[in-house]
This record gives structure tokens, sequence and C-alpha cells, in this order.
């Protein structure tokens, strides 16, 4: 997606270790045209698709995945959360993520009660770099029965291993901006 | 409103403590349609206000502020970041929270990039109750030098202090549903 391209290019902050800002419109200050726009390019690469639900994770998916809903027959959001602690009357699913950024494991939850079996499912997120919260979104699918149908990702970092391992299982993963490689020291973006 | 009042009355979970579990419509399943009618009606209520920019708190916020800025023209959606850590390089407002249900301070914090001096801001937030984040929002806004033109809150609890407080301090508060009492016994909710 050549505008959400521009946009990195232009707003994005490289920093070392792999680190991209973009909080100036996707992560903290949210464009909802260009969110609205977001929406419309997955509604066209997942058309003909049944899509029963977007899921995403909080806090950076909310705002993509709402707007995007839009372009889906309005169809419900379900956000996975990061909790602290499990709630153990198996009332929930919960996987286990590991943040290669913060170098820690987080406990994410979703009600049992808003994801449910053979429902198909679209996942959402803001980026895709090593895959782990994508993976645990699945998982949480998958402990559901639920069917993964796509999913959509606004910036992949084409130089960690999440997108193609995701690929190489079978998923169609729609991703609208996909980074060949970034310099921290130049702040130069290359895109795929 | 009561599209949402009839919501919560007929999903709303009422729990002990002054609890009311709400997640199948507003913040862990998203009815979007539903969000949308809240950010019509939001935009009814502050129409002749200028707002050029919509502040929320993570997570359950950043969905209803995003369907509701749609409303508002367009206008950028900032969700201020629940943070355990404060950067102390001044790049950021910072504020402190307490929270009553978790018993417990947080840091909130938003960039200094994204909220400037003499910008018109709508606050928006899912529910209201002793105030504490809506004063944290405001707070910000104020270390900013922006105006708060308003607050748009979907559930308040009439029961606690915090919408009386913003009212006596002349804040053009918009609760779209005013829970006047609950009992976590009989379920019943019952609104202003």
């Amino acid at each position: 997606m050549k505008e959400l391209e521009d946009r990195i290019a232009s707003e994005g902050v490289v920093r070392d270790g792999g680190v991209l800002k973009v909080g100036s419109f996707l992560n903290h200050q949210c464009d909802i045209s260009l969110f609205d726009r977001m929406g419309a390019a997955w509604a066209e690469h997942f058309s003909g698709k049944r899509v029963d639900k977007i899921l995403t994770i909080e806090a950076s998916g909310i705002g993509i995945a709402c707007m995007a809903a839009r372009h889906f027959g309005n169809v419900p959001v379900v956000f996975a959360k990061k909790s602290p602690s499990l709630n153990l009357d198996g009332a929930q699913y919960h996987v286990v993520i590991h943040s290669f950024t913060k170098d820690a494991d987080f406990n994410v939850i979703v009600s049992k009660d808003f994801i449910q079996e053979g429902e198909h499912v679209l996942i959402i997120d803001d980026f895709l770099a090593n895959g782990a919260a994508t993976e645990g979104l699945i998982e949480i699918c998958d402990q559901a029965g639920a069917i993964v149908e796509g999913i959509g990702i606004a910036i992949e970092k084409g130089f960690q291993p999440g997108g193609a391992c995701l690929r190489d299982r079978g998923y169609d993963l729609c991703s609208l901006a996909i980074i060949k490689s970034m310099d921290a020291q130049t702040g130069e973006v290359v895109f795929a």
C-alpha cells in the first residue's frame, strides 16, 4: 500500500535494534482516514472470504481493527488482553507470548464467550516481526476451534522471520507495507 | 442513549464491589455499529465546539475514540499509554493515576509531539467512576496548554463521585448512560 509506505518513509523514525517508531500516525496518534483506507485494502485482499469476527491484541491493534471492521460488514472486533495474572476458572483462552522487544513473557487472554468453535476469524495487528503475537492469536483461535481465514498486518518487518514462517504454514497473510531493510544511522527504510 | 442502556440492561453483568462487566459489546468484544452510533451521539452533543483532536487512554477507550473521530471530521485520535516506567528525557507528558479497581498507581504518558498548546481536545473513555483516569487526561491537556472542550463517556457510574466532580468544575461532560445504582445479587441496573 503505497500511502502507508510513504507515511513510513516520511514520518517513521528508525532506531537501533530494529525499532521503527510510527507513533505519529499508527500506534500512539491514530490517523483515522489512513486506518479507513487500510481497512479497505484488507477488504479487497480478503474479498470472498467469510469473516465472522476480527481478532486483535491490545493496545495498538484495536483502532485499526475497529476501522477495518466497517469494511467487513461491521463484524465484532475482539481484542486479546495482556494480563499480569491468569484466571484459572477455565473461562478464558490463554497463551504465553514472548516479547523480543522487552525480553519478557506475558500472558494473553480472550474470554471463551467471544471466540466460538467454527467461527471464521480475521486476525489484524499493527506490526509483524518475529510473529510471536500473531502466533499467539492463532493459537487462541486453535484452542477455540475457530478458523483463521487470514491475517492482516499494517507493517511487516520482512527482515525478521515472522512473515515467512506464517506464509510457509499456508496462512493468507496480507501485510500492507513490508520493510526489507532499514538503517538507524541514515534513517533509510527500504520496502520489499 | 437508550440503545446503550438497553445493552447494559440485557448483557451487563453486575459483580460485587461496583463492578459492571460489559465485555460482550464494549471493552473486550466491540460492537462497531453501536460504537458508530455512540460517536454520532457525542457529535450531536458537542456540535458547534471546535475539536482538533480526541484524547483517550489504552486500551478500551481506543475503539470508541476511533469510531467517534469519524463524526468529528476524522480528527486524529491520541491514546495515552500506561507505562511501567517513565522516560525522563522530557519528551512526554506524564501523570500518575490511581486505579481503585486494582488499588495501585500507574504511570500514564503521552508524547509531547501529539498534544500541542492551544489545541482543542475532546476526551473520550469507556467508563467514568471515581474519575481518576479522566482527571489524568485533563492534567495531560493542562500540561500541554491544550483546551479540554468536552468529555465523552460511554458509561458513568453515577453512584461514584467522578461525574459530579467534573461537572462541578465546569467541564462539559456527556455520559451516554449514567447508572444510578446496580445490584450484584439481583443483577438489576437502574439508570439516572
